[in-house]
């Protein structure tokens, strides 16, 4: 690795290193099998740096998070409010079906239900992608299709909220068809005036 | 404790301290701080007992969920789908809310996401409170304010799955009047056809 003079050059890179690694090992061990110590060997980095820039597993939890929040999140536009919303939830189905990024994605999910530090990572992490996917409904309104006073966070919230209930809460199935009864359901509730 | 000689007697005393002392322990430590030994010092029933006849955290948990399914739900009939659906998500709302109910419901939710044993048991939990909780709607539909095509459990689910989602996954407050625009929504959604 080639030494660059230029601020948190070194430091970015040991960062990026360290969040790979804690990707990686949540894909393949859960929350439950995180450990500073493996994180430490997979990302190369030592493991009294790994303890003392992040603390303990949920600190490294909380810094993956943070730099999944500031990763871009393809907000579709299809032009009308029915395809944008299907296509929001249908990309968080397939996002927990995907091999990859499901386990990653389930392991934040648990981590936050143990790990306060970690619930408020994942807390700010919502927020955002809340506030991005809002840009739907924004355009919805700008349109005429959705009345000027909904709540667009609402709107993303009872959209998507049915695929996560399935999931971590009745631990049921999630078809496309429920990914899309779902987003009609918040749209029909948008329409209506009550979101 | 007097000794009655009659078929499960005994064996049905020794289930119900394990279950008690199980709830206890998740109200006061979650399911990370449940252990065996915690649970057999607290019910009085000897730590060898449990084990034959649960054999892990997991097993404890799954039978006291399927203790917690055949416990009556008060399911509420205000005499309108509108006035049910809302009793019904505030009373979600209410029991997490609850210092003595809430975080038990808490730890079965973060137990079933770490143990497949708990997820089968949370799933049939919820597969009953799904088909209690329809009677509200298969009501509405004989009385005319409901489409009779819905699908009773999927209004049911849209109605509750907000209140889980802001509680397990957005880590954001369920205010009443978030759990009431929740059923508010599912029934625009019902009334609209779509669910």
């Amino acid at each position: 690795m080639e030494t660059v003079k230029r601020p948190g050059g070194r430091s970015a890179r040991v960062r990026d290193a360290v969040r790979q690694a804690t990707l990686a090992e949540l894909a393949e061990h859960g929350f439950r099998g995180l450990t500073v110590e493996n994180v430490a060997e997979r990302s190369g980095v030592h493991k009294t740096t790994v303890y003392r820039r992040w603390g303990s597993v949920e600190g490294l939890i909380s810094d993956a998070l943070e730099l999944a929040r500031e990763e871009p999140w393809p907000v579709p536009d299809t032009g009308s409010i029915d395809g944008d919303l299907r296509d929001i939830v249908r990309l968080v189905r397939t996002g927990f079906d995907d091999p990859e990024t499901g386990p990653v994605a389930s392991a934040f999910v648990a981590a936050a239900m143990q790990s306060p530090d970690a619930a408020r990572a994942l807390h700010a992490f919502f927020l955002a992608r809340h506030e991005q996917s809002a840009e739907v409904v924004r355009r919805a309104v700008a349109r005429g299709e959705l009345p000027a006073a909904v709540d667009a966070h609402e709107v993303i919230r009872v959209a998507i909220a049915p695929v996560y209930y399935r999931l971590f809460v009745a631990h049921e199935p999630v078809t496309e068809r429920d990914a899309d009864r779902a987003a009609a359901a918040a749209l029909a509730a948008a329409r209506a005036g009550v979101l």
